[in-house]
C-alpha cells in the first residue's frame, strides 16, 4: 500500500484534456503523463499506480514499484502483449455507458443485415423502389461468442427486439431464456447460427479464431439464406484474408466489423472495397475518460482501505 | 348476419397466391377475387364480407349488401378516401408480426442516425478511418407521434435500447415511464424532440402535418446538434417539398422515410438525391396475408356468433 502515490498516465488515445480530467479525480496526487515529453527520462520508481493503453515495452522496467495496473479499455490484450508484466492485480474498464454503446452497435448491425440496409441504400442510389426479402427477427438466430459483461447486455437487447439468441463462452453458463454452449458444443452452436456476433477478448485461444473453417460451419439456408459475421471484440481474432474470401465468394452474405488486425485499417486493405461489409473505426464502444478515472478512484480507494478489488482479470485465462 | 356468405377479395398488392391462401382459411365459402378479369362485371349483391386495399370507387355501389369490411393493412385511409362507404363496421389489420417488424424498422432508423451510419458509409467508400460524434441513446429524446398499437410497441423497444422517449397522441395517455402530450402540449413536445418518429394514421387532421413549420419547432442543438425526422405512418402526412428543403438547408440533420405522398416515389423526386435521407419502399411492416386472413376468420366467426368485433375503427375519428 502506498497512500498518495503518484499515478502514471499512459493512454495512447488522445481525447480532450486527459490530464486535467484525471487530476480532477485525484486532486492530491501527482499525475505523471507519459505523453508529456518532459517525462521522457523520468524516474518512475516508487509509483504504485498506472493506467495504460498499449504501454511501451520498457514501462514495467522503468516503473518497478507498481502495485496496481489499470487498463484504459475493456480489453487487456494490449497489456498482455508486453513482456515482463509484474505479478500485480490488473483492473480492466467496465462501465455502464461503454456497455450500452456496445449493445447499440450490436443491435444496429444485426438490424442492418436483417432489414437489408446496404441493398436498400444501393437501390436508393439508383432510384429503384422494390422490396427485398426481410424476415422478422424471430426467424434469425444470433449466435453470441462471448457472454461476459458486453455479451450478456447485447443478448438481452437483441431478445427485446425479437431475435432468437444463443450463446457461447469458455465456461458453460446457465442463462434464463437463452440456450448456451461451451467449447465442446461449438459445432452445434455454429451450425445453428445465422448472425455470428463476436464479443470475445483477444487471448492466445481466440487469436485467429474467425477463419474460413469457422465461417463455413455457420448455417447456410436460414431465413436470410446466408450467414452474417459481426465482430466488435478484437481484430486479432479474425483472419482478414479469410473474411475477404468468405464475403467475396458468398460463404458469408454480409459482415460488420469494428476491429481489425491492424488499426487504423490500412488504405490498401481489400476489405474497404466490399459492398456487403460495414466497417466502423473501432468506434463501437469508446471508453469515456471520466468514467475510467471514476473507476480508478473507486478501486484505488478500495485498495488503500484494504478491500477487495473489482474487475480484476484472471492472469491465467488472459482476460 | 349472412352465414356462408361469399367474400370479396380486392387486395391491390400482389404477393404470392392470395386466392389460394384465403380459400384455405374459408374452405366452405366462395372467394370472389376482383383481380380475376372473369369477375369484372360480376353481380356482387348478396355478399356480406370484403377485404380491400385501395378499393375501386364503384365497389360499394356494386356490393350493396356488405355487412363487414376488412382493411388489408393497418391503416384505413385507402378506404376512407372512397365515396359512399356504407355505415358498417370496418375492421383494420392488427397483428403481432406487423407490429414487431415496425418496431424493428423504427429502432433501426433511430440507431442509424444516432450512430451516424450514413456518414460512416460515406467515409468507408473513401477508405477513411475516423470517429464521429456519436452520443449514447440516453442523450437523445425520441418524440413519438402516435401512441397506438405501433407507437406503444416501438416506445417500449426504444426504451430497452436506452433512448429517452416521449409521446404525443390525440387523446391524453398515462404511460408508465414515459412523458406524454396531447394536442395542447404540441409545442412543448416538439421543442424537446431530437428524433421525431411519425406513426400516425392519415386523417384530415394529420394530412400535411409534417411541414416546414413543424420541422423548425424541433429541438436544435441537442446531443446530435440537429433534429431527425422518421416517418412510417403515411406519406400524406408529410409535405415533401418542405422535407426536401429542411434536409437541404440543415433544419433537419437527417431523415428516414418509408411512406410517400405518391408511391412508388416517382423517379423524378428530388428526395432520391439527398445524402442524409434513408428511403425504404413502404416496406417497414408488410402485411402477411396469412395473418390477415386469420384475423378475418376470427372476426367473421365472432360476427356470426353475435359476439363483439375487435379492431373496428372509429368512423368519426377516421382511424
Ligand atoms: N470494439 C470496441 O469498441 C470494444 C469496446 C469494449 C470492449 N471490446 C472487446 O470486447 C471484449 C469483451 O468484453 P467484456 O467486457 O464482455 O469481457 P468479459 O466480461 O471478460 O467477457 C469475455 C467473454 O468471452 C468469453 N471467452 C473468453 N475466452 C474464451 C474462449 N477461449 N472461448 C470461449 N469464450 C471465451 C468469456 O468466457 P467466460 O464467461 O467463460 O469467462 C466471457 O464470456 C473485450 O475483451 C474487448 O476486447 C471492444
Ligand atoms: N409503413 C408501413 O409499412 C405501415 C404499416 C402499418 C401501419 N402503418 C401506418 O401506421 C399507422 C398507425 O398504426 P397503429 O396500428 O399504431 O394505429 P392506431 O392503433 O389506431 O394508433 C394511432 C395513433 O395515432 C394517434 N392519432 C391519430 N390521429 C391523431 C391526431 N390527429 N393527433 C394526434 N394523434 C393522433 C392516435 O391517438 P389516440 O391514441 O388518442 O387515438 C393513436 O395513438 C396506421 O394508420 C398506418 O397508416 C404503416
Amino acid at each position: 500500500m502506498n497512500a498518495r502515490s503518484a499515478i502514471i498516465l499512459d493512454l495512447k488515445f488522445a481525447r480532450g484534456e486527459l490530464r486535467e480530467t484525471i487530476q480532477g479525480f485525484f486532486p492530491d496526487r501527482e499525475i505523471v503523463d507519459l505523453a508529456d515529453p518532459a517525462n521522457a527520462g523520468r524516474d518512475l520508481s516508487g509509483i504504485a499506480y498506472a493506467v495504460v493503453w498499449k504501454p511501451d515495452a520498457d514501462l514495467f522496467r522503468r516503473a518497478p514499484d507498481l502495485e496496481l495496473l489499470f487498463s484504459g479499455g475493456a480489453g487487456v490484450d494490449h497489456i498482455m502483449a508486453v513482456e515482463g508484466i509484474p505479478d500485480i492485480p490488473i483492473v480492466r474498464f467496465v462501465d455502464r455507458n461503454l456497455t450500452t454503446r456496445m449493445s447499440e452497435w450490436v443491435v444496429l448491425q444485426c438490424l442492418i443485415h436483417l432489414r437489408r440496409v446496404l441493398p436498400y441504400l444501393e437501390q436508393q442510389q439508383k432510384r429503384i423502389w422494390s422490396e427485398f426479402l426481410q424476415p422478422e427477427a424471430a426467424e434469425v438466430t444470433v449466435g453470441l461468442m462471448g457472454l461476459g459483461v458486453l455479451g450478456l447486455d447485447a443478448a438481452a437487447k437483441l431478445k427485446a427486439l425479437g431475435f432468437d439468441v444463443i450463446g457461447w463462452s469458455r465456461t458453460k453458463k446457465q442463462i434464463e431464456g437463452m440456450e448456451t454452449f461451451d467449447a465442446a458444443g461449438m459445432d452445434d452452436f455454429l451450425s445453428r447460427t445465422d448472425f455470428l456476433v463476436g464479443l470475445l477478448p483477444l487471448t492466445p485461444e481466440t487469436t485467429g479464431l474467425y477463419d474460413r473453417a469457422l465461417f463455413s460451419r455457420l448455417r447456410q439456408g436460414g431465413a436470410l439464406k446466408k450467414p452474417v459475421f459481426i465482430n466488435a471484440g478484437r481484430g486479432g481474432s479474425q483472419n482478414e484474408a479469410d473474411l475477404y474470401a468468405a464475403l467475396a465468394d458468398g460463404t458469408l452474405g454480409g459482415a460488420s466489423v469494428d476491429v481489425f488486425q491492424v488499426e487504423p485499417l490500412p488504405e490498401t486493405s481489400p476489405l474497404w472495397g466490399l459492398g456487403n461489409l460495414v466497417i466502423t473505426p473501432h468506434a463501437a464502444a469508446p471508453s469515456e475518460p471520466a468514467a475510467l478515472f471514476q473507476l480508478m478512484q473507486d478501486q484505488i480507494g478500495r485498495y488503500e482501505r484494504g478491500e477487495t478489488l473489482q474487475f480484476t482479470i484472471d492472469r491465467a485465462a488472459g482476460y
